[in-house]
């Protein structure tokens, strides 16, 4: 298989990858959800993603990527040796039955030696990393809804085949989605933590520097991996970098009187737009190296953070994002 | 797994933190159903309910949590020792199968033992505790009927794949709720013992005081289960207390003529309001450590015992909490 | 599990207790539809004919009741000792599936042993008592249109998994259905030998008395049964009594001129109608110890058994239960 | 299971019993459809039937009833025995699945032999009798096509299971429906020989007849039985003459010429009005122990053979029936 | 099993017996599908086709009637013997399952011995032959499919169940609909190689000669068919007289000129349409005896093999059939 | 089975031709859809289409047509003799279940050894080939969304029976579709390469000389065959050294700007189409051994590259294609 895309080789699109790279900062923040027409790469940048994240330590041979032997579940059997991988990105393709995704018995040892034992399915081959569905639009309603209660609560719970089974199942969920074909349910926006918006370029060299980079990877891929390699690298080294940052970062109470304050005045429902906006406010300071939070941090991640939990307004046509940062700018200055 | 949210540091809701308090003292007031929209910490509230409730009494090994050996049913086989375990809360993930639910053939003995027999499902687990169901407008019909009859009866009665097998299973049945999704049938309402609303608090101290609790317990869990420790356990100690108290509670004639009079002047259909807002009131009394029941009770229950089971009138605006509020006023002055 | 609420402690619904007595005194009058808004202890009811039915005499072991060891089934293994068991009445759970209902290919047995034997269903453990269903509505139509099909033939033929079975069926069917839910086909009403209509008390008294009965039923469930013990026990040698009175009753030509022009004048369709009063009014006189059926007993049981019977007419508010009674005043005096 | 009401006892309803004989002397007639509201006295008609027909020669443990060990399908195993059993009348049960109405893989054999053996099923126990449907309406469309087709082709061909099998089922179906619960796709009706309408007796007097029968034989089965098992016996000696009779009926032109243009006039689809019309004549001449066709054996047989088959006219009040005697009278005087 | 209705002996219904005719002529024609109200012989005629059609020499045991063992599918076992069998006329059963059409895994060898081997169907049965579908518009659509697809394609591909086997099925579909019952799809309906209408005569000679000659089969039916037997074996012998013609047929550049004219001035879709006119009046010229193919040929096929292919034109209420009357008398004069 | 009608006898359809010829080319320009009505020798191309292609290196026995040992899956068996092939043409049938396109469990191996092994089905047969889908119209959703999927990434993923597996299937998917029979979402259309849409011809010589040719091809497919042998040998070799030239073809930074002028002009979603005409252009160019891409290479590829990639504008009478036409003049001159 063909090396993916690199992700410092795409161009524009910088509102996609800053809130891709947020979540890779801090996982905690939630999925992120990619609106946007048909063909403008949003399936390129989550493959991107892939081979630009950190690795991980795991316990050898556990099937949910544990990284201590204590937390191996009972009904899987590991080595107790740790090992590095990369950062696991699971791709869910169209056509993947529920058992597949959650977990299922296995019919095997079923039929071939009358035992009852757990299959884990792609829930735990993406736990602490990614789960990747492009068109989110077109998964039937019910596997939707499981993947956000599973991605909410970090739990994977499965009670089916004569199964009671759970385990670790902590991933950050990307969704591509297309307007055009069905809105999602309020309900289920508001589980992503991030969502942003991608278009095709309307400026011709941009499009033009689009198709010679396109056209170079697909002519010569090799050459265009090694000429993108280190830039790559860089981001990586950053995200790290800002990993360990997170931790000691300050915030404010005036900080905390922003975000609510803001949340209050979109009348954005319920109180995950502020948790999530916190985060990622500071996981974006984190990235620029500042050591405490501030109203520009807030500032500059609202509108990924807050634009799919507003209640729909049909008088006003500029859109979501133009909404938050209209209040944005009489809330904040 | 992460410990949950500390029952007592909830802010606000109160409405919701009284009626889950009332079902602790009395499992027979039925189940709570909590209205609200999405992120008011509903799920966060049942699963805080779960760490503050008192242990039960149980025969160990036992499927349905057996108080006494003489329980257990016939088809299951357990020791005779009897331990202490948490009150269970049993949380109905989506996409649970009727045969996880209600219990169903072994299919693994059946297979391999060409034995019929019996595997109990969640309703037996939830035996004298809690079943908590999020969002009850995506559970199938058929399940919810199945589990309010069950919940009713205090009884599980199974007749599928040959099998004929009944058990106790008097659990509390918290479900949530969300009005925008589409409404419960009447037929359903009417089964559940209390029914709340919540809200995103609207001031905006209180939102930061939420927020900065809820980034408290994130950024250091350890800590800030040991701040609340001492209040939740506070609130077990009472319940105790008031389940006790409630054996020798009084009611007078006085008392039964103001709840009739209550339900017949609201036109409360059939006769679960009254016995339903009987019981939350001597609850309430008992929680309060009052000896005798009174018409302050009753007030202060008769909302969340009678709001879901008014006949909707479209002209009025204000909503049944508030008609429940208008004839409470009128009725007991 | 605990022991039903008395049936003599029932407070008013007279017209449901008559009914309920009545097919007592002779099961072919048929089943009893019983409608009612919820709440309003319909399904008490029935739980409480249970405890007060006469015991029948059975084969022992005999899947179907049977009352002589000629009667058993040839599929069926039983003992030749008779013995005296209580009137079964069974309980149809919501989601039992047909093949329980009906009876089904002995699975168990089938992949044991090869062979293909039946295994009986709730309707031959109904035979010779008492079906109920709660909610006739929320079944689906199939399963109900087969369990009125047996109801009426007494027979109950199973023609499925490569079996071709038949016993006897022979049982009273309780239905409860609200009429809020959706109306029943007039097809099925047909064939439901009683309806009665059942409301909440609208007097203040009435509900104090059902409220305090109910609550000290389940304070004290004991105490509350050895209360009314006696009351049932009159009732049970009462039914005993008008069985066998009902033989020597005698019915004047007059009567069946009396039945007749009532349903005549009713224009109520087919001739269940006439068939079920003359059956209903003469239990009612054996009920009263009377040895002649007359006029007054066909007036007393003339609504029960006809209300359900007549066409719609949308221009006659009074309902159907009125207008029965204006007819039978014109018709019979 | 008690005897059947007799046939002679059923009071009026002179057309359907007259249909159901006809069939009896020709089977090839076709089957018969009772249209009528609950109530009248479908059902107990059609089980009359049963006890009223004459006997059939069959090979000895043939499935199909086969007249000559020749005609005993190669998959089915039979003695050469030849014995009388009573023409069978099959009952179609409610829920009977499709496999045991057409016959199905031995499931038994197939497992516990390995061999792929033919079940016969309903349709086979029907050969050369009669096949009862209650309610056609509420069977499901693929069945009663399925059920047509055989009765048409009298012949049963089943592929599925991997099996290819065929044999006889020649039966006269016998269907009721109820006109108030949907009506049956001209297609259907065409396929149905003769059709007849039963309603209540409006007139008092035979309505008290009808329920006095009724009452004396729900008391005393076995007396009344007796009483009118002469009569019973009468008729079927009658259709036995009728039956041999018939071969020797004498049909002239002028026959074939009525038929033909009070089927023109009517504008009757198809030519199986024709043809059923003038078998129906046949056998209503042989009955009456004429010798030759005439005008009022057609006249007399006419409305039962063709009110199914026109075209439904709106501007036509008098419904079918009425059309059919007013272009009868128009056509043949 | 009776013989079916001699061919010969169906009065009129000229066009629909030439259809069938041709196609025996030259199957590559087409299927034909025959248009008519219920009742008026399309079912008797097709059985009729049955007797008619001229023996083909078959390879003994083979499943798909290969006419030389180097045809055999591998998947088959056959002898080497060459023997002569009727021509295949293969009826699809109501309710004949998608695996008993296309063939599907033999289950009983795969329990039996563990092997995956093809078990064919009735797709291989009509190989050579015929395939009579009575009213296609009962059929479910993915059945209709898959006829069509490999009654055009002449070969019929399994892929399921594992398997992925492929066979000859070269078969003449024959296909009865009512026009009442729904349409086809016009896909569907260019499909077919001819068309035509049949219709109850409107004249009253005509009626009485087909009840006639239908009451003489069904009275004696050994003597009707020894009446009709030599008008049967002329119409086969010139059948096969005119297959042998057909090679040495000669078709001039005016002739391909006439159909292409014809089938532009109509406005039919696609090519099909002059294809098959061409064969159509092709196959007619070899039944009359001619040696080439003349413009009087094309007109009186032109009918039956163009009708279905126009499109709707609301307008011209007159219908297909006279559309392309006019036409053709206004291109071919 | 028959010889396929040659590829170079198809009479007009230019653009189709061409479309297929330079996916043959270059197979990464993506699918072909061909519109156009019933009859009009799509599928008559496709099979053309399978004996032109020239032939494949691959390993013998590899089930997805690896060209080296090393590209063999780890769940096949194969040897490591190379072996030339021809260019797999895989024709999706009609009815083809989900596990025999993606592949899946084993089941004769799972029974038989208890293993759980892979099954390859028709996506792993097509890899490096055609996959050919008549009226992608009638295929299910689910299996058109899959088949675009694994088009487009070039790897088919399985996650279904317990089974994890990922193999290599770049395929060029060939479509065809009637737009009378319900339009294709946009989604997909953007999917497919190339676009383009065939007719019957108008014009009456045309249609003679099809006819002609298929009369002649139909009636002596020997002869025909030999006759077109030559042509089809000289398109295969310019195609071949169309292959090795593309790689050596320039493109200068003026045609890039066209061609992303030219979608910015009609306004084309995303950049699919970009990338696909500067492929379609390229293998053009190749096609007519130009050594560099120039702007007339461009314009005769951009109607079939971008047709179907516009938005509908209802304004638009003229279509996609004139659309495309007209701005292509516009911006290119």
């Amino acid at each position: 298989m063909t090396a993916p895309f690199p992700f410092s080789a795409i161009v524009a699109q910088e509102e996609m990858k800053l809130a891709m790279i947020l979540t890779a900062i801090d996982p905690t923040i939630g999925g992120v959800l990619v609106f946007g027409d048909r063909g403008t790469g949003k399936s390129t940048a989550v493959r991107a993603l892939a081979a630009l994240l950190p690795p991980i330590t795991v316990v050898q041979g556990c099937p949910v990527n544990s990284a201590r032997t204590a937390d191996v579940p009972d009904w899987a059997t590991a080595t107790t040796t740790l090992t590095e991988v990369p950062t696991p990105v699971i791709d869910l393709p169209l056509g993947a039955s529920e058992d597949r995704v959650t977990g299922a018995l296995d019919i095997e040892r079923a039929l071939a030696r009358g035992e009852k034992a757990f299959q884990a399915g792609l829930l735990a081959r993406a736990n602490r990393g990614y789960l990747y569905i492009d068109e989110v639009n077109l998964l039937e309603d019910h596997i939707v809804d499981l993947l956000l209660d599973v991605a909410q609560s970090g739990v994977n719970v499965v009670e089916r085949d004569g199964l009671s089974v759970r385990h670790a199942a902590r991933f950050v969920l990307v969704g591509s989605g297309n307007p055009e074909e069905g809105e999602l349910r309020p309900q289920l926006l508001d589980r992503f933590g991030l969502s942003v918006d991608v278009a095709s370029p309307r400026d011709i060299d941009t499009r033009i520097e689009v198709i010679r980079r396109r056209d170079d990877y697909e002519n010569d891929t090799t050459a265009f991996m090694l000429r993108w390699q280190a830039e790559d690298a860089a981001i990586r080294d950053r995200i790290l970098t800002a990993r360990t940052a997170l931790k000691d970062l300050t915030t404010s109470e005036a900080d905390l009187r922003d975000v609510a304050a803001l949340c209050l005045a979109l009348g954005s429902d319920g109180l995950r737009g502020e948790l999530t906006l916190l985060k990622a406010a500071r996981a974006y300071a984190a990235w620029l190296d500042d050591t405490a939070l501030t109203r520009s941090h807030i500032r500059a991640t609202a509108t990924m953070a807050l634009r799919h939990r507003l209640r729909r307004d049909p008088l006003d046509e500029a859109g979501s994002g133009a909404r938050v940062g209209r209040i944005l700018a009489e809330t904040l200055g």
